[in-house]
């Protein structure tokens, strides 16, 4: 049986363009003389399409779009993801499915059993689970068809705490059917472990059920959730066969009798390359923001800084850095070193910039308060209304030109609330507001190792907002080595504020830095959403109460 | 056997004083002679407590504050709410429990069998559910003790679209043990219908399981969360004997055999009153808002217009007016009336206000932009740079003074994006965030009819954000009572555009709306918690993908 697995790029709601995806991928499966053709997770819709799925016009569009799909199938099954209709009286009205489409007809409808319900996952919010477990027969091979977390009931999630999130292991009830295969569909979102978690718990079920598992996810990005793609082959023995490529679609036909035990092996899948990883994923992120928004220019406040250099480089490579614009708005406090670093890097990459100092504009401000704050003492007041008439500039040009702003924030000052509310927190899309500063750190050192593109001087001198005569960041917060080990243990790990001393931390600085991330919860309501790139990201899979005391 | 229920304003993870009111309450009821007294669902740690249930230290913290209230716990029973410990080896690690303590020890423990997780819930991402029934030993007294959505099995939700949502209603497992009443424990929101449809729901428990019910609800608000409280006494034929205090604490003592199918009932509840219950809902809302957090002092900016004008009477009323100040910030285009209208406003409610025009400002911003602009055309760029100008001068104002800026943009602009990101949709708190502006007007008309307070002519005036010359909001938007119909469909309804347009308005003018509503979406990610007056507000409970074509 030749099996061809298609690693699409789906965009929510784009029914008439996912469906032509499909049916062109059902083509090329046809004239390559594939037997059967899978697709991701919700392939119709596009993953996550969140509450959409309450609309039952959303509902029947893919149903339409699945009617569609069947008709192109003569000759080849196609597995294809979309939500079905609950047809008993009583639980949610859909679920999440596997349509097996043959012969121009719906041929068998598999739900999924497993519904993650835990960081960016809603999945109980929508969906009744199946409890009825049978395998499909595609032309006489008897099948386990199953969908993402389907997978996953051996994986001892941080989020349970314990052994077990689920209390029914689907593949084993499947497995007792004695199947010939595992076919998995998913849409397993990116995070930089979270390539080889995936492999480990596919190969593991490979080994239990002791058949191979042919596994399609979705690739590209739908808002903040970067998806890799990276399908995979794997045998019976658990060894990986083949992966498809990452942060892109792909195409590939296997025969199902040549996936034997003693198919070669693919050396393990390298965990050294986290920082490349990172970087392709956050290109792949602002790419996809832009396209399926319809969008292609941006712009940003270059500082002479690192993380706006390093957002800027980024964003050339995902769009061209002819779509790229620039402001530099310097104020009174800004050295000439910054301006300079500034230009240098726009010209290194022939992005449009243009130098607006804020310095007349902030006079005008402090005129206009004066009879207010009287002669009050400056205070982050003042750095404030100066980062506001930045954003403001900012908002100006992309209002003008339609430019989407970039926000160039790190997790570090997410965390800890470094940052000033309406003003450098603001814009479309939060490029690296899920990378710690030290990581950013890495990625420039990764942009750079080919030559130099970030001037040294923004990657060697002292981080500073240059918001009052003489300012560093290290003024007001701990060196980034050690706030970013803190938030790490606080944020992805959740731990105690005892048990992150116990690393050998100052309790008093862990209490300090744990107090920072909590009192500007409300901040981080209000920023935009940040391409997620490890397993905890601010937004969708942290859920903080605003108003509460911890 | 006498129940006293204690309906009490709980702080998120504020574990002492929390606990410091729970066995306050119980010292009173000892005092009183009751036998049991019963608190709401997570009372311990406030509802909803989110994420920080992922957190193993708070879930210690909550046992912590069980022990001590068991000690109390001498010579009558207490049933507290609380999150408990899974002890089996498979499931999530903890569930939704409602704690039985006597004699200084934890008797008993109740897990939640239904979890709600749609709209603002998401409780499936938290706990596992029960799956054995059996009834609660209160001094000889059966008792089917149950938490809050266990009562909601037979409520058809128009978000299951269909007869149920569950696949087992444990009111029937529980009655069919034969109990003596039925305790449930709630933490049930506020919403303008839900008071009737909550008294509905309970009456038929207790009609078909054919008991009485005592149901304890908490009360006050938690950020965008209003809860109302509103607990309920019910006999076994479905009346209502009592109905507990709206919008604040109480306490009240209840003879079980007092309770009897001859009892008299209670007049219906009375559903006229709606723009009253939003009224002291959103009030109960600021004021937690501000007292939670430890804030006192808040600033608007008043413009003369409605929406204005309500947010200061209900934050007036809330805080008291000498912790209010209001910015008026005319534009060149703003009216000599509307700068009188505010300032009568503001002193007739004895608020402190001061008035910076923004025309040198922005001025500054044209010249600054000069270059880059050119010589195109003045359009919406310049309208956003002036909402902007007076975010930054409010949240200048903020940050020196410590006042903390209530947004005042409603329902209907929120829905269309017809406000200025970082300009007038900034704030700690939406106040009128899921207030229809057709809704604000019965607002203002209820404030105004026991004497004038806001200004007729800001009532009658047609509604304008003066940002150019003779500006209307009728410029941009339909009417807003034909605009606010059509939002209701499609927001609370989730009617679709040609459902919509069966009700007899203009097709072209509807996809028109929900074009608005969908491109808007972006705006609403990045605006502060609204406060939640209807069924499906902004926010937490309505998630929208953001890239998207929908």
């Amino acid at each position: 049986m030749r099996i061809a697995l298609a690693q699409l790029n789906y965009t929510i709601g784009a029914f008439d363009d996912n469906t032509k995806k499909i049916t062109g991928a059902i083509a090329r499966a046809k004239r390559e003389n594939a037997d059967v053709v899978v697709f991701s997770e919700l392939s119709v819709c596009g993953y996550p399409p969140m509450d959409l799925l309450d609309y039952d016009y959303f509902i029947d569009r893919c149903q339409q779009s699945i009617r569609t799909i069947a008709k192109e199938c003569e000759g080849i099954i196609a597995i294809v993801g979309s939500p079905a209709h609950n047809h008993d009286p009583i639980g949610k009205k859909i679920c999440n499915a596997a349509f097996i489409l043959q012969d121009k007809e719906i041929r068998g409808i598999v739900c999924k059993t497993l519904l993650p319900t835990y960081d960016i996952f809603d999945e109980y919010r929508y969906f009744e689970r199946n409890r009825h477990f049978s395998l499909c027969d595609l032309n006489g091979q008897k099948v386990a068809v199953t969908i993402c977390e389907d997978l996953w009931y051996h994986h001892t999630s941080d989020v349970s705490g314990k052994g077990k999130l689920y209390t029914v292991n689907p593949v084993d009830e499947l497995c007792r059917l004695k199947p010939d295969f595992i076919i998995n569909i998913s849409a397993s979102p990116f995070s930089y472990t979270h390539i080889k978690v995936r492999e480990d718990i596919i190969a593991m079920n490979a080994l239990t059920c002791h058949v191979p598992v042919f596994y399609v996810n979705q690739t590209g990005a739908n808002a903040e959730l970067i998806f890799d793609g990276g399908s995979l082959v794997i045998n019976a023995k658990g060894a990986v066969i083949d992966r498809m490529a990452l942060f892109k679609e792909d195409f590939r036909i296997y025969e199902t009798q040549n996936i034997t035990e003693n198919t070669a092996d693919q050396s393990p899948v390298k965990t050294e390359d986290t920082i490349a990883l990172i970087h392709d994923a956050l290109i792949t992120g602002i790419r996809d923001y832009f396209r399926k928004m319809h969008l292609t220019k941006a712009i940003l406040g270059l500082s002479g800084g690192i993380d706006s250099a390093v957002t800027l480089v980024l964003a050339c490579r995902a769009l061209g850095s002819e779509n790229l614009r620039v402001l530099l708005m310097p104020s009174q406090y800004s050295s000439d070193h910054s301006v300079q670093d500034a230009v240098d890097l726009a010209e290194k990459l022939n992005v449009q910039y243009d130098i607006i100092p804020i310095q007349d504009i902030f006079a005008r401000y402090q005129h206009a308060l004066k009879p207010l704050f009287m002669n009050l003492q400056e205070d982050v007041t003042e750095e404030n209304i100066q980062s506001r008439i930045r954003g403001n500039l900012l908002m100006a040009l992309s209002n003008k030109f339609g430019h989407i702003l970039l926000n160039t924030s790190n997790k570090s000052e997410a965390s800890v609330g470094y940052g000033t509310l309406y003003g450098d927190m603001i814009g479309g899309l939060a490029v690296l507001g899920d990378v710690y500063k030290t990581d950013v750190y890495k990625l420039a050192g990764y942009i750079n190792s080919e030559g130099i593109i970030i001037p040294p001087n923004t990657i060697t001198k002292p981080p500073s907002a240059e918001l009052r005569p003489g300012q560093k960041d290290s003024d007001s917060l701990p060196e980034y080595e050690i706030l970013d080990k803190v938030l790490f243990h606080y944020i992805e790990l959740r731990r105690s504020q005892e048990e992150i001393a116990a690393l050998g931390i100052d309790k008093s600085l862990v209490q300090k830095i744990i107090n920072m991330v909590t009192s500007s919860e409300y901040k981080r309501y209000q920023t935009p959403p940040a391409l997620r790139i490890s397993n905890k990201a601010f937004g969708l899979g942290r859920r903080m109460p605003l108003v509460a005391k911890y």
